[in-house]
């Protein structure tokens, strides 16, 4: 199994000052610590990222939440109230490639670091900002989080019941999709500046990010000229039938397959017949075509759930993709971890040890190279780097690091 | 406005031979194109990708879907199972720096183009597929879409009403989700390859990359045990009250406002109790910690109901915001279209120009660098690009291509 996964070496040598919190910013850089990054999370002395702690209590109360957008990173708390704190993270911004931010509005100038100050530092500097809202938009100094940017962004309109309210996608994709979108770009900037050594400033909003995702359904919309459905577990606007989410035994919550045939694949639906025993129907003018099935959709629906009632969804996705059509069970956040023991075995999932915390099995970074996966290494503990940073990325020796200690450049 | 768009120039003079098809394969090279890039797409003479032609007809039937995710791209059509089709499309990868494929499983290797047979051609070539699930998963042979990978990926189990069904998230996680994360490792392999000259075969499966945006739930579930469940428009195991969806004139099926109080930061609820003209409420034990709110969710989501009744979306989402909340109107589609200039003064929304379509608004890459956004270009008509990719790629004159099109290399 190890021998599956190795240290991703892409970006060795490249230095990122990681000053985000949260999860859009964090899951960008991330990201860079993923393809082998020295990436280094700047942390507030007293708490750190607040997101070591969404739950309230002593600071790494959270560290699930925590571990999984900080995995592979360092961390240095610095004072940046403090002269020393400042001048020491200018100090590493001198030394860096990339610099990542994603605080409220108007913070990190304040702070003295915005880009303009940043630039000249380092005019080569990679500056990066994840913010709420784009400049320019009515609401840019409006603070955003996943599920602002998601109803602002489009996503909530095309989920849920047909005839329900707007529904929130389970998934933080105004979070995490736009910090994949902020790390696509910080690394074309990085392959460009090999060349040219130029630095830029880079900025996403998180509303215009959703929109990336929500692609399909703008396509409706240019097709139809209407605000594009909810439709449940169907896709409004495709009409395949039969396609959606069919109940298994024995019943639970999460109980369900998905079935999707496809119109330009005929045979799909003879060869569903077959499975569920209703051979008898093949040929049959009532559901001979996509069109017909649609029509009656209800009674299409039913007669494949008497069959899927009677089987788990795990031996019907098995079963129906077996028949060659495209089927998927439901699974829920303890089957993603405990029910398909490949995960482990390809490297997607991997548990983080860290030496504070216990085991935490978490997916890693779902792209293989070579047939090998990129090695998951711990969490930073606040404040955990200080002095292999310092030492590699500044050459201080330890009575320096201990001088600005006493200066309280990395205490509150 | 037009002088807020560029072209972008991190990719120059980087060649891509894009072999994908539908939405998770052409949103990775897209991505590679809007940073400057050259992609192009090998398509079947007769239909192209199937993703020009989703619904029945002609090539080209369902431009929209077709421009989304295949703008600033060029076309060359290639009879693969010919010689000559095959030779031309071996020159190509010889010239190219990175290939993409997701076709299904086995297709590209009995075309003579896995990568065994590309890595003989050309040893420094990236080569990346796109799976529906892993190699080594039991399921690794199936057929995915989209909605499969969602499904296995865990999303649906975490979205929709607490007491309904799994629901299927209205965006293409599962698809454009997972072609973000092979575009950001292909552009790691970039970047080392400009010191190493080194060339690597990148694999991902839709069903894995949906994994990487299911990391809340999944954190939700390390520290419960139990699987993380569906709460509507709430976030179950955040106990922020209030917070949710709040339903504003004049009552149409989006006429909601999203509102976040944070925990962190109490003077929230009193900051919105005055808003809704019930300071009368701000002190009152009943009300007085989030936990109480928590305890009295509907009496709570009820009083700001009856406020948010008042005020159409946006008029409640900017009088909240500037209240100092976090809060964010539900957007349908024609809402994103045509409800913010902004989108289009930022160059985050452009119009694509076809030489057969009509104009298409449609979002651009997100990402802004030095405030400029990456200019959008027409998605390739079939085959437009031959002449063009035949001299500038492979050096052929005039007569060489003429030759190579009698022999019917780029036709069926």
């Amino acid at each position: 199994m190890s021998d599956n996964i190795i240290d991703f070496t892409f970006l060795q040598g490249v230095k990122v000052v990681d000053f985000t919190q949260f999860e859009a910013g964090p899951s960008c850089t991330e990201t860079l610590a993923w393809l082998g990054a020295d990436v280094v999370k700047i942390e507030n002395p007293k708490m750190g990222d607040p997101g070591r702690r969404l739950r309230p209590g002593q600071p790494d109360d959270d560290p699930y939440y925590f571990h999984q957008f900080n995995a592979n990173k360092k961390s240095v708390t610095l004072n940046l109230k403090s002269p020393q704190g400042l001048a020491t993270v200018k100090d590493m911004i001198r030394a860096a490639d990339v610099v990542v931010e994603n605080f409220a509005p108007g913070v990190i100038e304040r702070l003295g670091l915005g880009y303009e100050d940043v630039k000249e530092i380092n005019p080569g500097i990679i500056y990066a900002q994840v913010k709420g809202f784009g400049e320019g938009s009515p609401f840019e100094k409006n603070l955003a989080f996943d599920m602002i940017a998601q109803a602002c962004g489009g996503s909530f309109s095309v989920t849920g019941d047909k005839d329900g309210p707007p529904t929130r996608p389970g998934m933080s994709i105004g979070d995490t999709g736009t910090g994949m979108l902020m790390a696509i770009t910080i690394l074309g900037a990085l392959y460009k500046r090999r060349e040219t050594g130029e630095g830029h400033q880079l900025q996403v909003a998180m509303q215009d990010a959703v929109l990336h995702y929500m692609r399909v359904s703008l396509a409706t919309t240019g097709r139809t000229g209407k605000a594009a459905e909810r439709g449940g577990s169907k896709v409004p606007g495709i009409s395949n039938a039969p396609m959606g989410l069919y109940p298994c035994a024995p019943g639970g919550p999460n109980d369900y397959v998905y079935i999707m045939t496809s119109r330009a694949n005929p045979e799909h639906w003879d060869r569903l017949l077959k499975l569920i025993g209703r051979e008898n129907l093949v040929g049959d003018k009532r559901y001979a075509t996509p069109a017909d099935r649609q029509e009656r959709e209800d009674e299409v629906d039913e007669l494949i759930s008497v069959w899927t009632r009677t089987q788990t969804k795990m031996e019907a996705m098995r079963m129906i993709g077996e028949a060659g059509i495209p089927a998927g069970a439901v699974l829920d956040t303890v089957e993603l971890n405990d029910s398909d023991p490949s995960f482990e075995e390809r490297g997607v999932m991997q548990t983080m040890s860290h030496p504070i915390h216990r085991p935490f099995k978490m997916p890693a970074w779902p792209v293989r190279v070579d047939g090998k996966a990129s090695r998951l290494k711990s969490s930073p503990v606040l404040g955990e780097h200080i002095d292999e940073i310092m030492s590699e990325w500044l050459d201080l020796n330890e009575a320096a690091v201990a001088a600005l200690k006493d200066e309280g450049a990395f205490g509150s």
